[in-house]
């Protein structure tokens, strides 16, 4: 790979899914308010996020190079669920999540001078019932305190997840599938 | 967790697996014979060996503690996949699987003293078309040479799975949420 990719998120597991299918990088800092709009969609807000990321990055690297930005978001019930504040919000998360199906929508996006595209990919998740025990020995590990939806996929939260139909990358915080797909339209061969 | 369990397998996915939710074990030596019954269906092939293993694990250890045995498969056409014996049987399989799905079959088993019980997960992947060139690109990695089915979901195969409906960490060689059920089935709490 000749182009120098740049990332564009401060996210651990989004460089560990990365450097799973061998694609190079360098960081690149871009700061964007994360709110959503009054009444925006979740789909729409996921790529929003991840184009507004790109290009924040693309900006930050003087309109050079390629630049990758994601957003990743739990959606039940409509509600765009976040990232859990203190330890009342998370049990109250883990309970929503609790007994049913939940949808993870993953957004990639690609900007370079003049151009950006994005994927966005939907999954569901599919969580068995917990008890408050459980929940409350969930959180107590700790995992659950910085993620959105307040759990993590790759994590001890494997031992609640019935079901994921999707794309696991996805849920974890970049579907790698579709970025490889996008790399590839903007000519960058994977593999 | 009181109770030792003890792992009958010498893949490091499935150690990877258990040490992801937390439960620890010790290795035991349980060999066991892979060739399939004559027209021995898929999910019957896969719960019979882990069954074996477990149980091999379980004399291996003088008949003590509880011993977790594993086996996964990658199906298409009716036709268990295994691992490619050279160059030209890991390119025929990658070409099987080109532009199409497959299902992977995973069974858990444990088993002690007198009892020994076993789950079967089933996932369906979805590939998309892929060329000679990237199957040889991929092949020339080296990852496809000792899988089932010739790729590796947590590899660079991702590229090219658009879809995985089921189980990651089952399709991965060991299904965790199924590997927790059964724990709490004879007694072992997870988390």
């Amino acid at each position: 790979m000749s182009t120098v990719l740049r990332l564009a998120s401060t996210s651990p597991r989004r460089r560990e899914l990365l450097e799973q299918v061998g694609i190079g990088y360098t960081l690149i800092r871009a700061e964007v308010d994360e709110t959503p709009l009054p009444a925006e969609p979740p789909a729409a807000y996921v790529e929003r996020l991840a184009r507004a990321k790109a290009e924040a990055g693309l900006q930050a690297a003087g309109g050079e190079g390629l630049v990758l930005g994601a957003d990743t978001t739990v959606v039940a019930d409509g509600l765009i669920l976040g990232k859990p504040r203190d330890r009342a919000e998370g049990l109250a998360l883990l309970e929503r999540l609790s007994g049913r199906e939940h949808a993870v929508l993953s957004a990639v996006a690609l900007a370079t001078a003049g151009r950006t595209e994005a994927r966005v990919q939907v999954s569901r998740v599919h969580f068995r019932a917990t008890t408050a025990a459980e929940r409350e020995a969930y959180w107590a590990t700790g995992e659950p305190a910085d993620k959105a939806g307040g759990y993590a996929v790759q994590g001890r939260a494997a031992v609640f997840i019935e079901r994921l139909d999707g794309s696991y990358s996805g849920v974890m915080g970049l579907p790698l599938y579709e970025t490889c797909e996008l790399l590839r339209a903007f000519g960058v061969e994977v593999l």
